[in-house]
């Protein structure tokens, strides 16, 4: 069987799990917490960072965009890429803007302060100008998802590509912590409540860490 | 004509301009000072960031990893992925390992300190605790090339792929400024060494940033 360590407040891990569901592909879960930096998960991925897929067969990959477009090449259905080279440009334009851009901007001062600082017992207290600085910066890409998806249904087109997943992984951590400002960015909202509706979504909205209690809207379908 | 928008000490464009020399493709240059904000680049990229492919037709794209896959995708010759899902994998997993963590752990630390915050006439001064962690955490990179070319010729086996590519294209920004400790890594000097030959290498290493000289051996194929 195909196993995935995997952390639930990590965006990364969590774009692989949903492409993991959208392809249906079964799988055994590993919660993994990588600030413990276990030798035996060390192993399986040197820069001993979430998420590492074990194939049936025994091979581990790691990074969470080679994984991603992994199972898009060897299990077709349904395509998270389109078929036209430029089109495909467009949508990883867009993963890379969620994984490198939002999360440096908005996950890693949210998240990453309020939150993994306390799960992984650093002595670092969290960084309120950091944390300031997240809060302000959410909005702007809020309002770019909104004017986005003016146009579609999706980020980059009429259906679900690559580009939602990565963005709603980042998204759906942020929400977990309540920190979301739904209410000020309707189109944004209407967009995730889009994405959070799909059945690939389930795992996530159940996910429950001990001692980090997600909000009640968190799982609501209609927040 | 083709054109690209990039910086010489941006490893994101050396990463595009060592693919575009590889497949043989002609572009126009455009020198860009992302941090100038030019409101027309900014049309052209909304993360206002270089490198910007305009394609033949007028097509913007952006991010260097969307960039570098369209560019794979559209012109075949050299192939940059190998044909195999897993083997591409784990090209993808080394891509991402040197534009991230290489990046975030090295690059940034010095060509961002160093030099980068001066060039942008950035009010912050340089940070020399940010100095330190970086070259100190460039001998594990150096030492992992090493471990990998020691079974082939390239890092992700016996021709060049995206993964030197993307690791030459941040190691040759650190060369530029004389930072890189290659006499105590024989064997990542060694792979360097058959990068840095190669016809591809030629337009990087002419570079010269007016008040950003190259060290003497920067531009030396026997350094
Ligand atoms: N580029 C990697 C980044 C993965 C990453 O940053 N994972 C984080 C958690 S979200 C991690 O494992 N960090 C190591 C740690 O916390 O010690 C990917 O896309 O998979
Ligand atoms: N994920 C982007 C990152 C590009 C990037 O970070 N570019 C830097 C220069 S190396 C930039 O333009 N920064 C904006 C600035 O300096 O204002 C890519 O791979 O293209």
């Amino acid at each position: 069987m195909r196993s995935l360590y995997h952390h639930p407040l990590c965006p990364f891990s969590r774009k692989v799990r949903l492409v993991l569901a959208e392809k249906k592909l079964e799988f055994d879960e590993h919660v993994e917490r990588p600030w413990e930096c276990r030798p035996e998960f060390a192993a399986l991925n040197p820069a001993a960072e979430v998420p590492v897929l074990v194939e049936e067969g025994g091979t581990a990959l790691a990074d969470s965009t080679a994984i991603c477009e992994y199972l898009d090449e060897a299990f077709r259905e349904p395509p998270l890429l389109p078929a036209e080279p430029m089109a495909r440009a467009e949508v990883r334009r867009l993963v890379g803007w969620f994984d490198a851009k939002f999360h440096h901007e908005v996950t890693r001062g949210l998240l990453g302060e309020k939150v993994i600082k306390r799960l992984s017992q650093s002595r670092a207290e969290p960084d309120s100008r950091a944390i300031r600085a997240a809060f302000s910066a959410i909005h702007e890409h809020l309002d770019y998802i909104g004017w986005l998806t003016e146009r579609h249904s999706f980020l980059a087109g009429s259906s679900l590509s690559m580009a939602d997943i990565a963005a709603a992984a980042q998204l759906s951590c942020i929400d977990y912590i309540g920190d979301v400002p739904w209410d000020r960015h309707h189109g944004a909202k209407d967009w995730y409540a889009r994405v959070k509706s799909r059945p690939s979504f389930r795992a996530l909205l159940a996910d429950h860490l001990p001692g980090v209690p997600p909000p009640r809207h968190y799982a609501d379908l209609d927040f």
